[in-house]
């Protein structure tokens, strides 16, 4: 018998006939003598819709009448999903994210949580009841409805999982867990049995996106075990966990994400001298634009290029900018470059093993494949290539690094 | 400068422009220095929505989880209505029923209010803000939340007004306010300024349904002044008042009240004993029917005619369990009639003025209505005719007690 967290999302019960058959899925865990709290989005559109009311009224609603306008859709969820609960006869009681105490911050929209007393859902799981609690909501010091941002169902499911002290955190989504790659691009990528929150972290902000970072993080802080799987499919799913406590696989890589929407530009010929790239980036994230990859490169004759990542509908903006800064930066020209993309190879395992950078660059370079920039933390390795490569790259790297499903496919597709 | 507390129900805030046509009324009041307090209930439509979604999942849903998904349609209300007031430069805090602490049983759907704790309320509106509450809702002693039944809005607005000694209660809908009769009927029916909480309970109680019977009982205990009035035109609407408050009007008679969906029951030849009257009615009230008016009529053979009108969807019903009754309550006869209606006059200035009887039941033999029913009491007088008479009787005794205009019609219509 273990205590379990569940999270379901808004496809997962966007339909009376979805929330039913998380109703079965629930059940099963009951009959197993699991004691069950699930996490509940709205269903899916429904955010959309009251959204969309609210613009009607105004441009920028009021973000503290934006909570409560938007934390009614999970709870219309908590309350069906009790009915389709209690109608197969396993007693069921939902409580919304003001009822459990989840309390938080007063950042109306963005909410953070601060503290979750478990008591009253303790004492409603010894009651042998299934308790279904709103995601996405708390309240401040002062009562007022927060919500904590979207996707944030996945970040109150592992807090609550935290409060309680839970044996698991399950986060089910229509994916079947996290993969070595993108299946849509890499046909032969893996599901991946466990991963480390670190390797989770490194994929999901570089763009393989499952979870909620937030979420992620906070599981990471509270050592919560998360699971991410299916609603759909049967499946053991992604187990994310500390790294300590995972059995280290073979592989040294966990995995492959790719950036699709960056532009790269490149300030060249500015002066090799103390704070110059302050002096480019500054103004840049001052504006607002976030400033992924970055690198320098100083040349023998004491210029420097400096060659940075944004967001590409951020690119002009922050080329107007540079472009307004180039005299004043002594620079010799301001280039942008919107037809690149990044990949990153993860894996916690690259701590301990050496060659790996290089082993990713043959990889590339057998392909004929050109990197613009390459930028490496502990347990990754970026480069930005040329956009037409992305595919092309990402398959290299996945076979170079044998990511791929070890099982031979029985069918001949 | 007052306070007013101010309901508005589901059509009234059916629309975004209905909701921003609201917004512009209560931003009049506080022109004028007034502190307003608005009572909302869901947007028309939305609570059919909502029931219709937990019917699909079950055909009795748990009350509690019921109360849950129904009390999300005044949240979003809320909401909107107070994005609607700050686009316009007007402060508006949102509370639902558990945020403003109204307490009340927990017998769900359909919770009876019991404290209502004034301090948030009175304290926000000292920051020169519009205070809207959600109607209809309430939390119990253990924070779950309840609603009071359909069309609760009504008793959540009087008693708050109650509880902040509001200087009046208006109740916004979509009638101008409490004709002398239902003016599809009789086309010279007058607004009534003025009514007491008597007469508007036996109005409402016969079919001039304007207003909740429970606000009104509400209104009449705690001694709240409520105005009926429409949201869609101006006007002064009707005060319903303290008899002693009001300025006696000439007339003796409020209105005319009448009722289409009853049908007639006659257990006829029962012996004449003590308690045979609860035998015939008894057996029929223990099956959940409600009985209307009751009449007993001793033959001089010792045999007795008990009739008796229940609404007309239950009598077949009440007919069976006659019928089954009839040997042992030695009954010559069980017949039911369902082409009947009930008329009523209504004022409680029948209190001090004789004849009032006997000029109803002159201005129908006048137009030839047999009466089969008469029952009267302090304030009232009902009689039962046939159903294809109700226009002709309502018309003739809205004539016979000159309850119509007096100010001639303008126009030729």
């Amino acid at each position: 018998m273990a205590l379990i967290v569940q999270k379901y999302g808004g496809t997962s019960v966007g339909s009376i006939d979805r929330i039913e058959a998380v109703a079965e899925k629930i059940a099963g865990f009951r009959d197993r003598g699991d004691e069950v709290v699930v996490v509940v989005s709205a269903m899916s559109g429904e955010t959309n819709r009251l959204t969309a009311l609210a613009m009607e009224v105004m441009d920028a609603p009021t973000p503290r009448e934006m909570d409560v306008l938007l934390s009614t859709g999970e709870q219309v969820t908590i309350a069906l999903l009790c009915m389709a609960l209690e109608k197969r006869g396993y007693g069921a009681r939902s409580f919304t994210g003001g009822q459990v105490r989840i309390l938080t911050d007063s950042a109306h929209t963005r909410a953070r949580i601060r503290e979750i007393d478990g008591t009253r859902i303790h004492a409603q799981l010894e009651q042998g009841d299934v308790v279904v609690v709103a995601g996405f909501q708390g309240i401040d010091d002062w009562g007022n409805i927060t919500t904590l941002g979207r996707g944030g169902s996945d970040t109150s499911a592992v807090a609550l999982a935290a409060a309680l002290e839970a044996d698991e955190c399950q986060i089910y989504t229509d994916v079947k867990g996290v993969y070595t790659t993108d299946p849509r691009v890499v046909d032969s990528a893996r599901l991946l049995a466990t991963i480390t929150f670190e390797e989770m972290l490194e994929l999901a902000s570089l763009g393989a996106k499952v979870l909620q970072i937030r979420a992620v993080e906070f599981a990471g802080k509270y050592r919560v075990p998360l699971r991410v799987l299916s609603s759909f499919e049967e499946g053991e799913g992604t187990l994310i966990s500390l790294e300590e406590e995972l059995v280290m696989e073979e592989a040294t890589i966990a995995g492959i994400a790719f950036e699709r929407d960056e532009a790269k530009l490149t300030v060249s010929g500015v002066p090799d001298v103390p704070g110059i790239a302050y002096k480019v980036i500054g103004p840049v994230s001052e504006a607002g634009i976030e400033v992924d990859v970055i690198v320098q490169n100083a040349a023998a004759d004491g210029s420097n290029d400096i060659t940075f990542t944004v967001k590409r509908r951020d690119s002009e903006q922050a080329r107007e900018i540079l472009e307004k800064l180039s005299a004043s930066l002594k620079a010799r020209d301001v280039s942008l470059d919107k037809k690149i993309c990044k990949v990153s190879l993860v894996g916690v395992g690259m701590r301990s093993h050496a060659g790996i950078a290089a082993r990713m660059f043959k990889a590339l370079a057998d392909e004929n494949i050109n990197i613009d920039i390459i930028t490496t933390s502990e347990i990754k390795i970026s480069v930005v290539v040329g956009e037409k490569y992305l595919e092309l790259a990402v398959r290299a790297l996945h076979s170079a690094f044998e990511l791929g499903d070890p099982q031979p496919a029985i069918s001949g597709n």
